[in-house]
């Protein structure tokens, strides 16, 4: 694991949310990407080397939608980048985490991605993030 | 702003998520510190520029202990390292948001640090803080 890639934050409104963002961080989002796969929008954030990935669901069946219904908005999910996603999912399924993806799929910003189920880990729903080459 | 300097983790208890974190990050823990004022044991994994920063509650009256309590183990904060804590902090409150402390307070690892309302974030509990002189 090489740092930590982006926060990722489940919000209500992506608009509202951006311009709040935007008074705390003192900076402006620098993208938005909708991924149709996982139903919805983003904004992104950066922050030093670390980015901020607001989340706001685009239909019902989103993991955004529920998240916020079962907690309200918050944070989601830390995602740390990895140089090979591959052997990194290996090596977490041989120490028991339990992944919910077999193999890596297409994330935002043009990324492969996996996540690890928050109850092998203390709560925290994890992301492997790699570039796709 | 200058980076996330840490992401904020509430544990049930410090030592079986120190070997769970161990094993997720593949790095051990580079210290444990005890915060009395905040009824909390901290430990510390360093990944890339930015902390993970465990933390299990030494008594119920601890912000962590209640936060469980609501929610259960998981994401408790994420801070931000900034180069002048007052004016920041001033900024901020300018710009709407709630501070949870009128002057910084001294947290974990040498820092001044400052909390903002989550209610005016969005749900997130955002620490502001800066290194000690």
């Amino acid at each position: 694991m090489l740092q930590v890639e982006h926060i990722g934050i489940a919000v209500k409104n992506l608009q509202e949310s951006d311009n709040l963002f935007s008074k705390l961080l003192n900076i402006s989002p620098y993208k938005h990407e909708e991924v149709e796969s996982e139903f919805v929008m983003t904004s992104f954030f950066k922050i030093g080397t670390t980015k901020i990935e607001l989340l706001e669901a685009t239909n019902e069946n989103s993991a955004i939608a529920k998240f916020i219904e079962k907690k309200g908005e918050g944070i989601h999910h830390i995602a740390y980048e990895v140089s090979d996603i591959l052997a990194e999912m290996q090596r977490l399924k041989n120490e028991g985490f339990i992944l919910l993806q077999e193999t890596p799929k297409l994330g935002a910003d043009n990324k492969l991605v996996c996540f690890l189920h928050p109850k092998s880990t203390n709560g925290v729903l994890i992301e492997l993030c790699q570039e796709r080459q």
